[in-house]
């Protein structure tokens, strides 16, 4: 390892190729710009002592180590030298059980295998009878614990923090904290909005790109210890010899972060790349094939984390094609990795029609157009819930936040709490397929906690999805989370610069749900931008407004699921042309000319009913489901009369106009910032520009439609649309991104 | 515009996301590090004069300004600043017609709307009658030339030059400097091995990309004036309304840069996006489509360049569909032009069969596999050389260096030289399609400087290429030069960061062909990586080696066309199953018992017959035709003796190992380098790892192949295959890069 080394560089005006491009990502460790604070810190870190008691230190501790002295010498604009042996004013790094501090008190908690604590002491001895003042020790079980222990006192620091009485325990609620790429073997990421994959499968083994290692160190300063390599749509080449090789050569970039690797498996492999005649999982040799295949992959890659499963939905394979149930294909997966100690993660957003066994014409490969009145709402639920207890103890069932597909806003799903036998894990998207995609500025925390803060009374009061997830609730033997990457090849991650504080947020979220929406964004944006006090008012301002800007703009009241097919960029509401009614807008919507809104109560699908009876209640009556609610759970007429006296039309037109409002807002106080670079600045001013005019889009063609059903005017303060229907309808976009290619 | 400021910024170790990425290019403008030599500097250059005896400077006079500072600033690490009036030790930016300084001897030299020139002035006197010493004067006639001169001028301090006693006047041999990119609408790029297209569709209008500016101050500062956005194979979308706002977003970029947009013009452009019922070139209505669209276009972009057009070419639509002639088609285009001063390149690469007119059953929009007998080396030749005269005046004829495609080493087309009343433009290749692709180290340079060098005799001895292109032999009034793109989205722009030497190099000689190739690479080296010593004659020698190894790995002896078909990855000699008959490597080798070798003197396809007779008697004769292209002309018996004595046989399988060797010798030469980042060391390191076992692939795969014909052993020194070689006809890469895409 190269030793660390100063080298002055200048930073020129942005077209010098110099500029605050968004690579570094919140690990920025630019010299504090706060001469008092910088002096403080200079006092109270004159070195560091790593108090190493074992021989060898691992690549772990020794990352740590570099980003701790890194990191320092960038933010204090010193030399920090490390230590012989304690002394004063000191940094010490150990393991908990470490022999040589002695009087140090520290405490009874149990730090678990990732949990690290950092303590101010005033006065510590060591056991040759020495003594030193004022260090600050950062200590874990493990170099794991190590690790994100370092990180979290750099934030400490980058965010300007007191540093002189710590006291800070923290283990993470929640074991695997993933992040699911749905990026295919071609490189072309599905619903990725930042470029290509990262992944440079071509290139692998032999080309280790710089940006693996420093994705794997953006994951770890946040607590993510898991990623998916593969897209869900599966492609079964991945698991081929050729390709294997290239996956371990990630895994053993990503191994010392603390960061496992786990692919999708296509359910049909053992046909595809086995030469086998059938994937059916009560088939011995099908299983045989998995055991070897587990045992072939473990064999490269001794820490594989386990396999993610897309099955029987949207066209892809599973075990419904043999008449055999979800629980049959997770458990024969589960069984190939159990000894490996692997895991195996189900996805529950499944809604292919169960197969027509005994009907010689029925074709596995594929769906069949359900009846509309079935309620893709209500599919998983109906598949997954007769199944809870069912599976082995290494499944996971994968369930997303909502019952339909990432909206800007969902109920959350009503497998929540209803699983109490089999481990749920909640997927997120971090990726921005219905929230403006690549361009927009939506900071998707509060969505987050508005779905784990929810109660599904499964337990009683209290029984919220952060304590299903965290197995608290169940005593669930894994716990897991999971998010859909937003992250590709462009320069600063994820497109747009806020798209990063998404991930960063839910990295943050995976390891202590506790955390509020605001607090993240403080600390990202103190990181990230700037400490500067306004600034960062302005900017956390914007980001917390910008969730139910988006709602308001795309889906007010309780709509979903309105926007274009295939691509999914742009408002459609009237597209009813797509293979499956489910895939179409006004499956969703249902406006006609009594109304608006998807009645799932006992009078219509009786989705409702598949909440505990709390919940029900919450929702069924029309008259007090709450408002950003309504349109998910009730057809209401345009002149039913919403609290605020406006009619059901009225309040529409007037959220639509409030969500384009906000971006304005959005603008005004960006436009107003001050102390951020020049380049980052620039850029964000150019999204929110595309966010203002497709807010209007959205706002305008949405509108335009509807009011084809209410034929009511628009409210005399409404902004009137620039165009009419017609063009709104006409709008092609065949080279949106994001739309798949072949995998 | 922001000031320019000074920021110091730590450079961590790689891991901390500041190390050396390549996104700087040449343009890194680091601290001098030499220190006897800063010094000079320092005193040389004590302020900047900007002589601006007019108003309102423009743009391009801004960016040369800062680009002046911010360079020197960078440097020679101290402040630059800008003087009020003359003083001694200052650097004087002025153009030639400036009445201010009066004293200074110009020179009568034609610098041309884009040349300059860089004097040393020992006094000189203003009309005011003060005088100053010791000056550096950069002059041109227009704002490009200042540009240009000093992007040149700090080209020399970053390469360590004296600047005591300059006399530099550079005026570029050619007028049109191009670069092509195949990039799809999709930002897929047909053979692009460096990420994606950095032409970001989607956010086009409203998003401008740091990257366009960066890669437009790129290209300018080796003097590249044109860049065509879209690909050959075209899409006929780019030409409507809504691409079009695109497409001026990026002109208004560039423009400043002395950069004109070009697009490439699908021929079927009126029927897809125009509604017409034909393209026939000689329809009115076709005819006022073109000229509608070209009116719209330089509505929008006034500098517009043209258009450039693959036509009845690997299956694109053209004038032949409809019974007409290149020439018919190019005219029809260049007449809509015509107005606003465009030009329209049109390609010769051309294979497709005549169309038969009159048959019923002729499909226009299918190719028809030509007899082998008919030999592709010949089509361009047969199809253009009568039509020489018979294009408009504002036509270039755009012709590949070779006559097949690109290949390591090719004879120089024989079209230069045979048009003497039409422009011919030359199409050179930086991405490496046929040359390792994105992971070999190959300096293209030698490669181009041998076809400028090669003499077609057209008018006698001397008759260079160069003077073809540069217009000088035949007097074109219009002199073009044109190379495909190797930039993606990348970090460092061109995935190996020696790709960035042949973007270089090829915008070097494109200005200047009279350079060499091992001046250029120093130049290259000093400014990109380092100017020690060691270091420059270290990595100029692997340079200048690289590009003899991949010929002699991949196609030694005259060999051509023997890679997979598709994606052009790695070997395939025994490819025979591809569509047409001229896609298949047996097709170019035609090895047999016998031997090997494609025979094109008179006794084979005649192609020879295509060149002057000096050139024919060069490679006519089969016992003195220059070894490196003797299987390009001939059938060559197995045991034919070569030069060295030894089998035609034995010399192949020599060939092949020393390329192989060469690449070895290239990693020694490497793993000893000092003095450069580790980041692009470790990168390039592990480039070279991949180039071995690939140049031994291609050996091994085409040996083993060759030797079921030549049933000869291989010689004892050779090294062995790893494989048999239906082990090597098993390999497939179904997602190798660069393979096209939608478009």
């Amino acid at each position: 390892m190269k030793k660390i080394s100063f080298i002055f560089c200048f930073l020129f005006s942005a077209g010098l190729m110099n500029a605050e491009d968004g690579y570094r990502l919140w690990l920025r460790y630019d010299k504090i710009d706060d001469p008092v604070l910088l002096q403080q810190y200079r006092k109270q870190i004159n070195s560091i002592y790593f108090d190493v008691y074992f021989n060898e230190p691992s690549p772990t501790f020794e990352i740590a180590k570099k980003e701790l002295i890194g990191g320092l010498q960038g933010l204090l604009d010193k030399k920090i030298n490390e230590g012989k042996d304690f002394s004063s004013y000191q940094l010490i790094i150990n393991k908990k059980r470490s022999e040589i501090v002695q009087t140090i008190d520290f405490g009874s908690e149990n730090l678990g295998s990732e949990g690290f604590k950092i303590i101010s002491v005033r006065r510590i001895h060591n056991k040759w009878g020495g003594g030193v003042n004022n260090v600050i020790v950062i200590t874990a079980n493990t170099d794991a614990g190590i690790l994100y222990g370092v990180f979290n006192f750099l934030r400490l620091i980058q965010t300007h923090q007191n540093i002189s009485n710590l006291n800070i325990v923290s283990v993470p609620k929640i074991q695997n904290r993933m992040v699911d790429h749905w990026d295919n073997l071609n490189r072309t990421v599905e619903r990725g909005y930042a470029g290509i994959s990262i992944w440079n499968w071509h290139e692998l083994p032999d080309y280790i790109d710089q940006r693996y290692i420093d994705y794997a160190r953006a994951n770890a300063s946040i607590g993510i210890n898991g990623t998916v390599l593969t897209n869900v749509n599966a492609n079964a080449l991945i698991l081929r010899k050729e390709y294997l090789v290239k996956v371990k050569a990630l895994a053993d970039v990503f191994r010392p972060y603390n960061i496992k690797v786990y692919l999708t498996a296509r359910f049909s492999a053992p046909i595809e790349t086995g030469g086998l005649k059938t994937a059916d999982p009560l088939d011995a040799g099908v299983q045989n094939w998995w055991k070897q295949k587990a045992n072939e992959i473990y064999q490269l890659i001794p820490d594989f984390g386990g396999f993610l499963v897309k099955a029987n939905s949207e066209g892809q394979p599973g075990p419904q094609s043999y008449g055999r149930s979800h629980a049959d294909g997770a458990n024969m997966l589960a069984d190939a990795v159990a000894p490996h100690n692997g895991i195996v993660m189900w996805r529950a957003f499944v809604y292919d029609v169960r197969p027509q066994q005994g009907n010689e014409n029925f074709d596995s490969t594929k769906e069949i157009t359900p009846i509309a009145s079935s309620d893709r709402f209500k599919q998983a639920y109906n598949e997954f819930k007769p199944l809870d207890g069912k599976f082995r103890k290494n499944v996971v069932i994968q369930v997303k936040n909502g019952p339909i597909d990432f909206q800007p806003r969902e109920p959350f799903s009503p497998l929540f709490g209803a699983m109490p036998q089999t481990p749920l894990a909640m997927e997120l998207q971090l990726t921005q397929e219905y929230l403006g995609q690549g361009t927009h500025l939506v900071y998707e925390a509060p969505l987050f906690k508005e779905v784990l803060d929810a109660d599904t009374y499964a337990n009683g009061k209290g029984s919220t999805i952060a304590k299903v997830i965290d197995g608290s609730l169940d005593n669930y033997s894994i716990t897991t989370i999971a998010a859909v990457a937003n992250i590709g090849s462009e320069r600063n991650w994820t497109n747009h610069p806020f798209g990063q504080a998404n991930w960063y947020a839910y990295g943050r979220l995976a390891w202590d749900h506790d955390l509020s929406a605001a607090q993240i964004a403080e600390e990202w944006i103190r990181q990230t931008f700037t400490n500067h006090k306004d600034a960062v008012g302005s900017i956390k301002k914007i980001m917390l407004a910008s969730r139910e800007a988006v709602v308001n703009y795309m889906t007010p009241l309780g709509l979903h699921h309105i926007m274009q097919g295939g691509h999914h960029y742009g408002p459609a509401p009237w597209q009813n042309n797509l293979g499956r009614a489910d895939w179409n807008p006004v499956y969703y919507h249902r406006a006609d000319s009594a109304g608006i809104g998807f009645d799932r109560t006992a009078a219509g699908s009786n989705a409702l009913s598949q909440y505990a009876a709390e919940v029900q209640k919450q929702f069924e009556n029309i008259h007090n489901c709450p408002e950003e609610f309504l349109l998910w759970f009730h057809h209401v007429p345009w002149t039913f009369k919403m609290r605020s006296e406006k009619t059901l039309w009225q309040e529409l037109c007037s959220k639509y106009q409030s969500g384009v409002d906000t971006v304005r807002w959005m603008q005004q106080q960006w436009n107003h910032l001050k102390n951020i670079d020049e380049e980052r600045y620039q850029q964000v001013k150019m999204f929110l520009t595309i966010q203002e005019k497709e807010a209007e889009w959205w706002r305008n063609a949405c509108l335009l439609y509807f009011q084809t059903f209410s034929k009511m005017p628009f409210p005399s303060n409404q902004e009137k649309p620039g165009q009419p229907l017609d063009y709104y309808k006409s709008l092609k976009f065949p080279f949106a991104p994001g739309n798949g290619g072949n995998n």
